[in-house]
């Protein structure tokens, strides 16, 4: 099987043929709550937190008895157990170490790109909307920042960005988020593969794999395929996501080592903590709890699917943890509304202000989410 | 009391004052293992590590429960506990919460400066030798990189540092580890303070305090008196040495807010994380694991000055967890010659050659590496 089949098939197919999400799932009680090493409220307030595309069930049961073994390193700078991790992840992807590198969550990949490939004019081009964090971290550098809306399936329009490419006619930076958040849509791989096939070296692609374990397409797989054969892409994941460790801060970046090499001169030394790569290392090959976390996921999915039908609002097909959802009436209040119910369910995402982003909790805590959007609705808010 | 009589004052005066670092040290073990929450030995081949300038005792107790119940948070994004670290660290300091910024080890708000003051042709002026991490950090930047030696006293040698800044004309950048790595020396605050109080705006200061609380010398203290004054100085602190958490990754800046809000745009959004900042909160006003980690400092340098006394080694005075002293041959072959004994004691750190940067573990340790030098002697290796 080449690499990519292999990707693709991976943790998903394995899992179906041997049917162990549904083995598990028919274990479960009917909230999954037993699995729960998390609290929904982080504040003395008791806010529900529908907003941030964490994963509710926390870190795995395997995760956190690494944590706390850990616990007697944590004087100890993590180069060994980064390095390590490093070897597990190239090994898992049929590539060498320098291929892989380690960051405080993907986020810090994304910045290194940012700072390294920064030049005065050159293109940073970016779909409309996108995750915030690449737009940020180029701002106090001398890009000339291009944004081309979403096309109306939502996926990357990338004609349009192709044609910003060539516009520009000079070495061009292309951000491509896949999934997309905001919108929880997938670009078809297809359509990155062939702009990627055609592209000189001149163009890079920071490719942002972030809720890649997430996504069950036929048209979707990773761009990891290319690292080893092309300097110019970037292909960045994380476990904030499927592996529910967003609070302790790791992701990786995949890339030609030549990239790599390049882009760790602005990486900060060490800044992934030992008992962030002792909970990674644990959770790596960990498919029970990757399976309950999609169980999860499509339990909950199915929960806000069901109410947003019976309340006629339109949303976006999810490939994520989270769901971009029609709403009625204006954004603030409607978010305003769920706060003062003790639920914090977003943020605005212009230019789609007539759209909420929900993330997926629990399925009890999209019930109590469901029970509150009912209510809204029988008060004639939305 | 003013701020920087209070900071002087701070977590030693008020020990001394009650007595409590001579009772704790009455009531420990001599070798004081039990506080250990940590490992000596990091490899299979159960390597000592006296190379890292870490804090032998490990992690706090209480830091460690505190570790353990944020676990429940580790799927949780970590503003809110780094918001409450922030507003801690102001109150303690007397600033506001704008004045402070987390980073993953004060190694990222060092980064985050190099970054934000980069300019073509801009002097960045440091001493030699002194810590890597800034040297490293301006590498892909246009800077120009000048080094000035310590002075005779070890010190950083100001008045050629302000030569270099007079010469160049122009805005510069000056770097003032203090005390400094890997000499263990201090730089009298008195002439950093005048520095400051003549420069103009246009000459940034970045003090880096990562070894303050280690020191008791009545010609130093903190540089951060400056920071709600000026916009061009910065103090950067660590979690990682007095209070054991090299492995959590986590330190801060005070700074004016202005400077803050400007070095903030080369932040890495949420770089640090829950549990390193549960940690914090419950090792910041632990003055019983402070006045710990100081006598077990105390006890360990005893050892090592007996020690290189008894060999007619010189060493040069050190305020900090580790100690510059000479060797006779070459330091490559020292190093190796203790690396196959098991014991990691340091690295090369040019142009002081004919020296080694030895870091102190607990007692028992120091006993251990002592015995090997001397068998070195006995062999005429050293």
């Amino acid at each position: 099987m080449d690499r990519r089949g292999f990707l693709k098939a991976g943790t998903f197919a394995g899992i179906a043929s041997t049917g162990a999400a549904s083995r598990l799932s028919a274990a479960a009680s009917p909230s999954g709550l037993e699995w729960l090493s998390s609290r929904p409220n982080l504040r003395a307030d008791g806010t529900l937190r529908l907003s941030a595309n964490e994963n509710p069930l926390g870190i795995s049961p395997g995760a956190r008895e690494a944590v706390i073994e850990a616990i007697t390193d944590a004087n100890r700078y993590p180069g060994f157990r980064q390095k390590e991790l490093i070897s597990r992840l190239a090994a898992r992807y049929d590539l060498r170490p320098e291929n892989v590198y380690l960051g405080a969550g993907s986020t810090e990949i994304l910045q290194m790109a940012v700072q390294a490939l920064a030049a005065s004019g050159r293109p940073l081009i970016v779909a409309e909307p996108t995750f915030e964090d690449v737009p940020g971290y180029r701002r106090p550098f001398p890009y000339r920042f291009v944004t081309v809306p979403l096309d109306f399936r939502y996926a990357h329009d990338l004609e349009r960005m192709r044609d910003e490419v060539e516009k520009s006619n000079r070495p061009s930076v292309v951000y491509i988020c896949n999934p997309n958040n905001p919108t929880g849509s997938i670009t078809p791989s297809a359509e990155v593969d062939a702009w990627i096939h055609d592209a000189p070296e001149s163009v890079f692609f920071i490719i942002d794999e972030a809720y890649y374990e997430l996504v069950d397409d036929a048209s979707y797989w990773s761009a990891l395929g290319w690292v080893d054969r092309r300097r110019n892409v970037l292909v960045t994941r994380t476990f904030s996501k499927i592996f529910g460790m967003a609070g302790l801060r790791i992701g990786y970046g995949l890339a030609h080592e030549d990239t790599v090499a390049r882009f760790k001169e602005f990486q900060s030394n060490n800044s992934t903590t030992q008992l962030s790569a002792a909970a990674a290392l644990a959770s790596l090959d960990d498919e029970e709890f990757v399976a309950r976390s999609l169980e999860s996921n499509r339990a909950a999915r199915a929960v806000v699917h069901q109410t947003l039908d019976e309340l006629r609002l339109g949303y976006l097909p999810s490939h994520t943890n989270f769901i971009m959802h029609e709403i009625q009436g204006d954004l603030r209040d409607y978010i305003a509304r769920f706060r003062e119910q003790g639920i914090s369910v977003g943020r605005p995402f212009p230019p789609m202000l007539g759209y909420n982003r929900l993330s997926l909790g629990t399925e009890d805590e999209m019930e109590r989410w469901a029970e509150t959007i009912r209510s809204f609705r029988a008060r004639g808010w939305t």
